[in-house]
């Protein structure tokens, strides 16, 4: 591979040094720095010519570009005094700029006509005009104010995507209009959100990713080392206070902790190239990264960046999709806005990146071909050439677990699947600023249809309406709580008592992740630290057994503490109440649950005391039946309860949960079956298998060393699952007798049918 | 077509007694009465026979249907002594077991397979066994229990299909079979749901006309002039008492009605092919009369049952897909439910008769060509060869007034189409039994979502855990009543205080309907019985104009009485409040709106009071961005409010609405505007047009002959629009002042640019 590049870069370097000369309006001495070079290469630019007209996905995307960048270039230059947030006329004028010029740069280099390169010349004018008088923007919401948008973050954003486009009209452009785009616009552009914003640019966050970029960018273009090496190290002196904080309570720094792009790439990234805030920011920091990361290669592959940390940058791309439901949508963990989907421009980027620069996977192409568009640039080539030559395969989701942390050793996200179900078991560290204090929390899915729901984030991002598009105050009071999770809220206080600084001190611990057997999927995880004196175990299993529909969900979560405790467990499923097995009482008005950490916003619509029988609650989704069955103990309490207490502003979903409370208790199992087990047609009116198949379930042992749960089915079959709590190695051999009788097995787990 | 039909059942006739001795294993001397002859008939097998194999929908149709049915007969009989409401287990089989019947009698003919002709004897002769000892259905509910169902209405289904089955097998069974079955099982069936139940075989409803099919269809099989006269004209003599009433609290009959067959084609029928239940029971209704129709036809065809009416049994194909939404889903009017749509068994018939018999209009190919599949018989044909010979064309739907009332003089439902949105406008009569009281009340649909809905009904048909499938308490409580639809409640009361007696003596008045202008199509209807001493005015305007990118909607609602009262107008927008116009107060927790008549199931989740201007709600919908904008007067109230109050078994769903409330008012103007203007992408996260386009709006004029409304847009551009209140001659010119400046124009209304 680096000998492959070493060449190819040879090969660039001397076809652009020939027909520079035929290509240019000016004539530079310099060869070294001839353009362009960051994303699209001279040897890139005439690949594509040459190929345009035969390559039906690139040529797709270059027709529809073309129309879209006509249309802009019609509608004339657009550069407002900045002045609005997001969500706003000028932030989405600004934001639609530059990725209008970075198209509009590509253009010109592909189709040859000097009417993009104008276009781009004119626009940066208009910018380099204005820049050096412009204040800091008047909006004051931001840690780190920009000057183009209220937050260096978007202004980083805008100068990764303007330095593609200076890059593509480069040599075009003459002398004296290159030192008016550098001097008045470009350097202390890179200057402000560096120098000027250091709790901004040196920290580790996807921020700060984006201003290392955008400075490491400009400086590839502009050839200046100092200010690449600023991208890729941080400045050197910040004289950032140590108790910094962000917006979102997140701290700016550590003490001693490095800073800069490499940083960035070692920290944030585990080696299975899972990012630590989760696949909404992963998607968002994977573009700069890349983006990077391909200009890196192409103008400094001395740098061997894409082999960096052993590869993470390609592992993240396959960490993303596999981050994904079954319509390409990310799991939204911690702060991720639901919808966001590897169709986002971001994975287009990812993926023909990955591709060209990842061994050419041809299940890459598979999810290119769902992209329907390609990056205008080699990598797209090279995509479009794949997909053309028929190479495509699909890309298969498995069963995974993606580690967290630097090293891989503070938790994963346990994911999984067998066909139609998923499930996402969240046993992570914090996530930075992003994360939620919900260990071992999960979500589970159907097909690509959320059956119990993550709530994701408390924002309509560039919804002006919404808080200026903003983090709501509900993100914190609310989605960030640990009951707003389907996990254990212990005597109503969130994990770590909802406080970063102890949070991101501590991550879960993985106990097992076995899908060996695809009939017998598990992942069980530990968690120690959330509320001091207090362990809690899950244990998930993905149970493929011919006697139901389709894989079930058996969910152990075990709690163990030296003192008496309220413990809740809620279960956030979407849709319509059909059935309960237990005789509640309704709340009629809804009283809210609590007062604080969340329960605030949740109102109780129902109350029941437990028998101590099965409680099971059926509903309807999507014209699909489910059903939740799980033990309780007598005198549990039982909430139907709903989302949207305390909500003056409308901001939250008014969403449904079932929430089972123990009170006053030690230790406890809390053992779930859920099941998706029927159909409903409207048209055809008929109900099929509307009902559970689960007859009941139980708790038969649970000590230390064991937990053993038994399922009994509507056919009388019962089976008995049980765990090894305190040694998850494979090769040791365990004796437990329950009821007199003694089971056998190799292993941390058995199921065995007994009945 | 007289002439035609005539033919080919002389032809029918003719080739039947040709081919009998060979396809039958029984001879019969009488060969009027050779089989088949009810749907499919001697010359249709012989066709289907011929083309088999060349005609893909056809034929895919029937290989469906046979692997179906080949896993039915290896499943065995199955024939349970009746016990469950619907949607429990011998309710299904039973359904189950008549529409596999059919098919199968089907498949002996066209297959010439004796294996489907054993199964539908073994079947039959089961039933044969069972029923003569078979007490009246164990539940209660019905006010005609059933013997197989709990209800005649099922019990008349399953003598509708199986009458088809008997009829492919009549001449296979031996003399002493066919005794067998029609003394022990079709006669006694026949007498039951007739004789046995006159409250449910002498009426005009939907049940009736299954009661008088069943009876009809098997009449025909067994060629009983008794029972076709039974069927055709009802009983003669039948004891009802005069206020004998429905489970749903309909009349069973009124003095003097006709009754049978016939009566319920004359009466629930428009001359527009509107049925007066609504659409959701149209279909159900259509396929007893249009199988009926067809098999009248073939036995029958002096009997000109396509001609009567002015072919109202055509008609009304056409007026049910009208009926239907982009997607092909019915609008839920009265007691509708959701999701039912054209690709129902019931419309595949129904498209598949209409075009044999109806001309053969090839739009209803493009239906068929959507529902992918055919009835297996002579009308399958004829829309399969349609389809192969590419005779399909689009059915586009435009807008559309179907008259309500057998004469088309009680109202109508108006539908206003303009891509991609559509009104339905309901000032029709009562709707039977089946009625809502929502007089003047509308939804909206943007590309077959609804926007702002019709609750439709409280039930969920055939799932078993909610009130057995059945009607839930809460469609009287709370669907039927005026408060749960987008019309004026007075003074927290139902339109004709919520009595079946007094609605199904009224209807609203249609005033105008003018589509002639593809810019601005107008409905107007007035309503002056709802409340005694106040009349109602609605007009829905959907209005095309070049600001706006789709077509918005303005809504008058005029309301005048001579003592005052208070009106509630409520719009069910669906989705996520995004932002409102005016400050509320939060009701938290939520209250009750009220404490009868659908009110108490409304909860008030927060209150504003007006301070005379235009109220503005902007919300969310599939990432479409949605505004209401309503006038007020000073100290209107608005409330918002959410469905699901009272609601112990959560039957109800749980979605929200926003209510202008006029207090102590005689006469008011509620004037809105209704925009669909705006997307957003979770994934490009990009919200455009997220703003409503309209500034303001203002009632300008209004008195007894006049209403005019401004509106104004964001771009400050001002349109007058006015309407006539009491003369609708489009030949009327009027002159009208307003602010001293004089308007003219010709006609009912006019739209003029004033700014």
């Amino acid at each position: 591979m680096k000998l492959n590049f070493s060449f190819l870069f040879a090969l660039v370097f001397i076809l652009t040094s020939c027909k520079k000369e035929t290509t240019t309006t000016t004539t530079e001495n310099d060869t070294s720095s001839s353009h362009p070079k960051l994303i699209l290469t001279k040897q890139g630019v005439s690949d594509i010519r040459a190929q345009l007209g035969t390559i039906p996905l690139f040529d797709e995307t270059l027709a529809k570009t073309k129309a879209e960048i006509d249309a802009e270039i019609a509608s004339g230059i657009h550069v407002p005094i900045p002045k609005d947030l997001s969500g706003g006329y000028t932030h989405a004028r600004h934001k639609k700029n530059f990725l209008v010029l970075q198209k509009a740069g590509v253009l010109y280099q592909i189709l040859d006509d000097e009417k993009y390169a104008k276009y781009v010349r004119d626009v940066l004018m208009a910018y380099a005009k204005m820049y050096p008088t412009l204040p800091v923007h008047p909006q004051t919401r931001s840690y780190a104010r920009g000057k183009i948008f209220w937050q260096c973050l978007n202004d980083s954003n805008w100068l990764v995507y303007t330095s593609q486009a200076y890059d593509c009209v480069y040599d075009w452009l003459s002398k004296e209009e290159r030192e008016t785009l550098e001097n008045d616009l470009f350097r202390p552009f890179a200057d402000y959100i560096s120098k000027g914003n250091p709790q901004f640019f040196n920290r580790v966050h996807n921020h700060s990713t984006w201003g290392n970029v955008a400075v490491g960018m400009i400086a590839l273009v502009m050839n200046d080392d100092e200010l690449l090496n600023r991208a890729l190290h941080g400045l050197e002196v910040d004289n950032l206070p140590a108790d910094a904080k962000d917006n979102d309570g997140g701290f700016i720094k550590t003490e001693g902790q490095k800073v800069g792009f490499l940083a960035n790439l070692d920290e944030p990234f585990s080696p299975d190239g899972y990012y630590t805030e989760g696949p909404y920011y992963q998607r968002y920091a994977m573009y700069p990264f890349l983006i990077f990361a391909q200009a890196l290669q192409n103008v400094k592959p001395e740098q061997k960046i894409f082999e960096y940390k052993d590869g993470v940058l390609l592992k993240a791309v396959d960490a993303l999709i596999n981050l994904s439901d079954a319509d390409g949508e990310f799991f939204p963990l911690n702060d991720g806005q639901k919808g966001m989907s590897y169709y986002s421009r971001e994975l287009v980027t990812a993926v023909d990146i990955a591709y060209k620069y990842g061994g050419e996977n041809p299940e890459l192409l598979s999810i290119a071909e769902k992209q329907q568009k390609v990056v205008l640039d080699d990598t797209g080539l090279a995509i479009a050439l794949g997909i053309k030559k028929g190479k495509a395969k699909p890309y298969i989701k498995k069963s995974i677990e993606l580690r967290d942390g630097a090293n891989g050793d503070e938790g994963a996200v346990g994911i999984l699947r067998s066909d139609p179900m998923e499930i996402v078991f969240k046993y992570a560290a914090q996530g930075l600023s992003h994360g939620h204090y919900d260990k071992l929390s999960f979500s589970l899915y159907e097909n690509g249809t959320e059956i119990i729901q993550d709530y994701g984030l408390a924002r309509y991002v560039n919804i002006e309406q919404k808080g200026g598009g903003n983090y709501l105050k509900e993100n914190k009071t609310w989605a960030k709580q640990t009951i707003a999770h389907n996990t254990i809220t212990q005597n109503e206080t969130s994990h770590f008592q909802g406080k970063y600084k102890i949070g991101s001190k501590n991550h879960s611990e993985k106990y097992i992740f076995d899908v060996s057997d695809e009939n017998l999927q598990i992942a069980s995880a530990k968690e120690t630290n959330a509320y001091p004196g207090t362990d809690l175990q899950r244990t998930m299993v993905l149970l493929n057994d011919p006697f139901f529909s389709k894989p079930i969900v058996l969910d152990i979560m075990k709690v163990t503490s030296a003192k008496a405790n309220q413990y809740d467990l809620p279960f956030y499923y979407l849709g319509q109440l059909i059935q309960t097995n237990f005789t509640y009482e309704v709340t009629n008005p809804p009283t809210e649950l609590g007062t604080k950490n969340g329960y605030q916003h949740l109102y109780k619509e129902a109350e029941a005391t437990s028998n101590g029988e099965n409680a099971k609650l059926n509903w309807l989704l999507n014209n699909k039946f489910y059903s939740v069955t799980t033990t309780t103990s007598a005198n549990d309490e039982i909430f139907l309860a709903r989302i949207g207490a305390n909500d003056p502003e409308f901001n939250l979903r008014k969403e449904p949960a079932i929430i089972i409370r123990k009170k006053n208790t030690k230790n406890a199992v809390f053992a779930s079956v859920i099941e998706s087990h029927g159909t409903y047609s409207p048209v055809s009116e008929f109900a099929v298998n509307a009902y559970s198949n689960v007859k009941h379930i139980e708790v038969v042992y649970d000590d230390a060393k064991y937990t053993a749960i038994i399922i009994e089915t509507t056919e009388n079959t019962t089976k008995l699952f049980i765990i090894s709590n305190n040694t998850n190695s494979k090769e040791t051999t365990h004796t437990l007798s329950i009821n007199e009788k003694n089971y056998t097995w190799k292993g941390t787990h058995t199921l065995q049918k007994i009945n």
